[in-house]
């Protein structure tokens, strides 16, 4: 709730505060959560015998692995963490604000050799990212990861150069927009909410908020809270960050309450959690069956989209180009976005690149990928809020949530074939049930990849997701 | 931060989880708070010998004081209290909606229970009420209140009475009022705004959000919240709720941030609060000097007001009448609001009053001092929170601060004789640095009583009220 508080409340003026606050309460749940008897409980309770895949052998299981996480961690190391991630957001605020990285760059400094302290604490038999990866994507490694960001490189620029030709042949290129139109907030946010509560998220057990960057955390079993940012020139920018962000919410509001903050209540991954978001926010929300369904809706609270149409606005949505921005980029180019920020960390991380030459490599990779030149930090290495709050070894989580979601909406169309037309006709119903019986229900039951397996009957690659985008954007 | 979200955030069905969060953090609070090792600390310190006055002097004699009441309780005591709270207040909310009292009645009946336990742990030489008043108003006796009341509920009701005779003969009745009009929450939300920082509110340490019951919470020393309710029919109601909300966090901005949470940094007493939010908002802004000023602005926003002037807007928030709600009520009949509570909740905790029998005795008490009929308990005993939260004892400091703010305002004209016209022409800075320096920044330096003889040169009675109210509505 304090870090909730912290991206959506909080007065300028309290963030020195907040961050002790945060420190404390780190401090003291740490000491608490690796007291002498909890290792005590956990033991008693492993001497119990409960068969692995059953509630309690999960719920045993997970709390054992968390146990000997955080015990090897310091509670002066947690506190301090605590307190610099939330000094480095605040100042990386101001920095982004100001367009200034050296406001930031002291605090990015202490957070790396920070993150290489709880790295070293935890140990790694490959690489130093290993022991960070594994808080994210736990029994994913590095080098994997590597490769399979390289391979997608390759993969995708060749597309992205497919796609721009094509483009350039078609109407693809030319998307609707009204530089005069102007959509009201309080529009967007009865918008926004329609088709939120359409695709199933439970507003008695949830909200949105506005926050500068979108994010979905659960405060309880049934009090998960998304967020948005507004644009009143474009609509379509705060609705698809709640596409996507309810793709997170409807993960949370589908594990099992009963067991909140144990491993049979709990998601197991977040490249599974991303999986959810994507294929919410890009398998279903960004289609034309989407806008023919919602387009009567929107014309009533937008008048100024009365020039649009459902497939301009589909165009709008579907419009692939490099762009600067990861969070506007089109599904085509995603990935090269991660691919860069995970070279980076990785580099940062190792000490093979310095603090002060991050701008400067950013922009030099950030050409070589997509041909663009970054004309400032603010919209280069500043532009995300990971690394603010000490965030290393979440970006690649993104790609395969990619990956999971191109796998999890082929297997499901598979095994329904009729879900698709459902879909175009708003009927959301199915995807979610098919969604919560495979991925949402069983929690941290299982592995990532296995969880993978069970739902799609195959082991996750990055075909599934080629074949999606080729399929969508040169079919 | 947890009691704050409750009030303004909480989504509806995550109300159970926050009880339960409520209660383990109160229990933590108060094993850590009552720990042996703080005692051993208290003593060392005490033994120091600080001057009483000084700041650490202060500080040890809070902490002091402080520890002395929670080591009086037990922890289950406490973590159920916190319990019972926050499920009271949620029941209270759909009881008041449905306009059902059977649903709140059983967790007032265990609040009650509750708080007679508290009431016997911390022990009383007069009277149960003395231990609950003693929270909220240090030094203060029932018996004493008792006596102020029954004589301010003489002087008010036959005040009332030539009141209504003279409105009768004047325009004073006959207010301004708009049926048509619509005043949209987002332009009131500018106008309060914009009065708040005038009047002094730094909105960089602090913000302003809606619930359903306006108040004002300090969640650390630079981060201080308001809240009021919008009706687009009035925009005057959510004025000048944080017109009064104001004043309080004006007094939490003005103490020493550098002491939060010690003596030298906190409040001294409620009643000294609500003297600081009955001063701004009655004494500076429910008067024809506050329209006459801010009406060129109110105009540009509402332009449903155009058919108002600064004189109707002023006789408007002026108007004199017996009210069903107490927030609504006008200065004159406030005090007859308290005396109601304050018999009832006595008699309630001494069980004299049983709770099933409430309502009753609310509507019959209510028409003796009002000559009004409750039609129902929304708008009879259900309509405030604060028995809702088990805060017995609460209610007189309401009447305290009236005593207090007309002190106050009498003493700082008396000392800066150009203080009001000053105020008409929007000029706050005068009388907030007389307050700065008289109550806010003192802290708990000196008792309530010794605070406000120090600040007005006399010890507090009612006469200055009563003098008040004869000038302002017979005047």
């Amino acid at each position: 709730l304090l870090s909730w508080d912290q991206e959506t409340n909080l007065p300028e003026a309290a963030g020195e505060y907040r961050a002790e606050q945060l420190a404390q309460l780190s401090g003291w749940a740490h000491r608490r959560g690796t007291a002498d008897e909890v290792r005590g409980w956990l033991e008693e309770a492993e001497a119990a015998g409960f068969s692995p895949h059953s509630v309690e052998g999960v719920n045993l299981r997970e709390a054992r692995r968390v146990f000997e996480r955080e015990v090897r961690l310091s509670s002066r190391l947690v506190e301090e963490f605590a307190r610099v991630s939330s000094q480095g957001h605040q100042a990386w605020v101001r920095a982004r604000q100001q367009n200034d990285f050296s406001i930031f760059a002291p605090f990015l400094g202490r957070l790396l050799e920070l993150s290489r302290e709880k790295a070293d604490c935890w140990g790694y038999e490959g690489e130093r990212y290993d022991a960070l990866l594994e808080g994210y994507e736990p029994g994913a490694r590095t080098a994997e990861v590597a490769k399979l960001l390289a391979d997608l490189a390759g993969e995708q620029s060749a597309l992205l150069k497919e796609v721009a030709t094509k483009s350039r042949e078609t109407e693809l290129a030319r998307p609707w927009s009204d530089p005069e139109a102007c959509f009201p907030q309080a529009a967007q946010e009865v918008f926004n909410h329609e088709v939120a509560a359409a695709f199933g998220f439970d507003f008695s057990a949830g909200r949105i908020d506005a926050s500068a960057h979108p994010f979905c955390t659960t405060l309880g079993p049934r009090d998960v809270r998304l967020t948005t940012r507004y644009d009143e020139r474009d609509f379509t920018n705060s609705l698809y960050s709640v596409l996507h962000e309810v793709g997170h919410g409807l993960y949370e509001q589908g594990l099992m309450g009963e067991y909140f903050g144990l491993g049979a209540g709990q998601a197991v991954s977040l490249g599974v959690h991303e999986s959810q978001s994507r294929l919410w926010e890009n398998k279903v929300g960004r289609t034309v069956g989407f806008w023919e369904h919602w387009w009567p809706r929107a014309l009533e609270l937008f008048p100024g989209a009365a020039g649009a149409s459902p497939e301009k606005l589909a165009r709008h949505v579907l419009r692939v180009r490099p762009s600067l921005i990861r969070v506007e980029a089109d599904e085509v180019s995603y990935d090269l976005h991660i691919v860069l920020r995970f070279e980076l960390e990785r580099a940062l991380l190792d000490g093979v690149l310095a603090v002060e030459d991050l701008p400067a490599a950013w922009n030099r990779r950030f050409e070589e990928l997509f041909g663009l030149r970054v004309p400032d930090d603010a919209s280069g290495c500043l532009q995300d809020i990971h690394w603010s709050m000490g965030g290393f070894g979440y970006f690649p989580t993104y790609t395969l949530g990619n990956l999971y979601s191109a796998e999890l909406f082929a297997a499901a169309r598979l095994e329904r074939p009729e879900l698709e037309d459902g879909l175009a006709k708003g009927n959301y119903a199915q995807l979610l049930s098919w969604l919560r019986g495979k991925i949402h229900r069983p929690g941290s039951t299982w592995t990532a990849s296995e969880l993978m397996r069970r739902a799609t009957g195959r082991v996750p690659s990055a075909s599934a997701h080629l074949e999606y985008l080729r399929g969508k954007y040169l079919g």
